[in-house]
């Protein structure tokens, strides 16, 4: 499979994920890290393992803005440096554990795992749509490369398929779309679904009746794999909203070449949370992981995949990553 | 372990085993299969995975005779073309799912993985002695190497040790008897076991009392492992059979190299299924499996096995293998 | 990881773990043996393995001083040479199983995987302590490599750490304390902890009051990895023991590069045998499992572990290892 990328932002986890005064520990890009936010209220992502015996600091404890190690003491302050050796007078320098910057941007915390020099906060990419707070914050694990999700959400016609027990049959809505496959200036691929002048959904009937609705669907990508999803329903006349517009993230990490982060809001309360699940872990992963499989560990180019036109922006997401670990490499 | 042998005859399944207007899954050879008989009677053999993005046909559905993909809807004929796809005018020509030849003989579809031009169904092991359906058509899946299977059949000796709590003690039976290796024309290792003029097994004393009793034996293995068993019981002297001779198939495809699909045939009904998935799954499987585990990746002959004259068939068949191999090479 | 040691004795077994007319079988150094006493009382390890079809003979039977293997009755005697062969009237002399020596000391049972001519039972090291019995001889294995326990072992300040709701805490005993490394003639590396003038322990302030006490944890290893432990405590002033001085063994011999077996003593009785389980399993090995698990298939060295004081002993034990390795190559 395909190395990871190195020099771009990835999401480590929600600000409230981290409880204060402590730790969370997790598996990202292969490495395991400790995320903590220190006294001062900065936010600090150190790694989670002993350079003494390797052993990972979470199974020690957090002692105010340190970690100590819990198998001989060995204690880390917050920028990774030994502060405490219970069993010498020397702290040697080489005693010392790897951080990375982590900034917090719309209640996310993004990391870099490249080169620290060309890490600029500015190009993390624009969640803010979340900020409202409005759609409760989750997380889970799928246990899939994260390139087959990306190629899952920007091709939504499988919606169709895979989703007709838990979003209904939407009358072979994409069918009638228009997809339209664009980039822009934050150097994200768009994939379109347009349905203008379509019926309207089922669940939408109650509201507009027999009037004729554009409806979109707008997946957004930016590199490795942060994916925003933008929804709106008008009335074709009217250009009133069925709905208020919605969005939603579905940012993606990886935390092994075969595991994945997905990072995702929906609405609040515990039936929203578990129809979420339902669709991503009952629907979607099962199918990824059977697709998983049968490539094994064979490149996906190598297999010589049919090409479709529904497939533009995945294609086009793929060949952006090529480029990229080619510039890595 | 050794590769595959393409150019034969296997059996892929009892065509009993196919729902009528659906489809049976099953890894052959480690490639998924589906299996399925299209309206018009004909027996269809085609990859279980979609050319698109590689997922199961079996995990979408059965249309008629099509499958349609339950990722994105991608639909494929009986002859392996796309024939359908819901979000394009075009149809890719690369769109489509290998086939192979699938041959009903006897109740059971046989399929040949190699050069179909050299596929000749003549060439099929005859299995007809299973046309009176007396016996009710099993299969079961054993966690061991088709080839350490096939070993176990050909030296029925074993019995005398690993099946004493299913087939009784049958007096050191063996060891008066006479053993013959031979081939003939079919193609076919044939091992016979002899027990002329000895005393009756336990089951039989009721029906003859003291009188002697030739009793015989005789495996027959055509490559790459399927196996048929012949056993007879006379009275030495008026040769009046104490049973009607039976003859049962042990049909043997690898899944993989270290699981096998296994056919055979019982006596109908639940207790006699019971006592065979006994024999092969409690008694023969766990030896062969403990073979297996001590074997490792190395290769038989590397481990320099002793050869005893009870082995004569079975390494005549290893041969015939070893041989084949090199002319597909 | 690193290849075994070859040419030294490692402990298979205490002597009364094995069966009087029956086997112990168990895997040493990534390969199956079995362990047996003949009836003249001679101990026996030879190899659990059928030199006919590999399977492994405990799956067979003894029939007295002999192991009929349960495939197809080959038996073999106590040399390893085959004695019967059911189905044949010749015994190929290539049927036969390898052997190793095996000598009891204390109540244990060694062998020397490595050429048998360098095998001087007086190498064996002194576990004499033990032979008074007053304390239990137990087994039970860990999911880690041998080496990875002696470093813990070798280390015994991790108890500060990693035991405090077995042991308690001991206020900081260790930081007060002496260290001292030391080789002595039988080839023995000493790691020696000396607290001497030390506040008594919390179990002994019953005992000595407010006196000052002089303990001692002496750890001693011998290659590949037979560790003994000896701990006492005496009134500084009297010289008067608080408690009789203990000796423990740690005896170590890998199953494979990730399992080891553990020998060890403790008080006689159930809640001994639970407390020490408590502390090896629930404590010791998760953390070295964890460890294990960080370092993955790295070279301990090639990771560039940082080196404390307190790891005099235990690097001194893995250069000598690795020397005897470059003698061994």
């Amino acid at each position: 499979m395909a190395a990871y990328i190195r020099n771009a932002w990835y999401m480590a986890a929600w600000a409230a994920e981290v409880p204060k005064d402590g730790f969370l520990a997790r598996t990202l890009l292969d490495e395991p890290w400790l995320i903590l936010q220190s006294g001062d209220g900065a936010w600090v992502m150190m790694a989670d393992r002993c350079p003494h015996r390797f052993v990972p600091l979470s199974r020690g404890r957090r002692v105010g803005d340190s970690m100590a190690c819990g198998y001989h003491g060995l204690t880390y302050g917050m920028d990774g440096a030994c502060v405490f050796n219970p069993f010498g007078k020397t702290l040697p320098p080489e005693a010392r554990v790897a951080t990375r910057p982590l900034v917090e941007r719309h209640g996310g915390l993004w990391f870099w795992p490249g080169d620290a020099e060309r890490a600029d906060p500015a190009t993390i990419p624009d969640f803010s749509f979340i900020d409202d707070g409005k759609d409760a914050r989750d997380h889970l694990l799928m246990d899939v490369n994260y390139e087959l999700i990306a190629d899952n959400l920007l091709d939504l016609s499988h919606a169709e398929f895979l989703h007709t027990e838990t979003f209904g049959v939407n009358g072979a809505l994409f069918e009638f779309g228009e997809q339209t496959v664009e980039s822009d200036d934050s150097g994200a691929v768009w994939n379109k679904w347009d349905m203008n002048g379509s019926r309207p959904p089922e669940w939408a009937v109650p509201m507009v009746g027999d009037a004729r609705v554009d409806q979109w669907l707008h997946m957004r990508w930016h590199a490795p794999a942060s994916l925003a999803l933008m929804i709106g329903v008008v009335q074709s006349e009217t250009r009133a909203p069925v709905v208020p517009p919605m969005a939603n993230p579905h940012i993606l990490t990886p935390k092994s070449l075969r595991e994945t982060h997905y990072f995702f809001t929906c609405d609040h309360g515990e039936e929203a949370a578990q129809m979420a699940r339902r669709v991503f872990l009952e629907e979607d992963e099962p199918m990824i992981r059977a697709q998983q499989e049968a490539m094994g560990d064979q490149d996906f180019w190598a297999l010589r995949p049919v090409i479709m036109p529904s497939d533009a922006a995945a294609i086009r997401a793929r060949r952006r990553l090529i480029q990229m670990r080619r510039e890595e490499a």
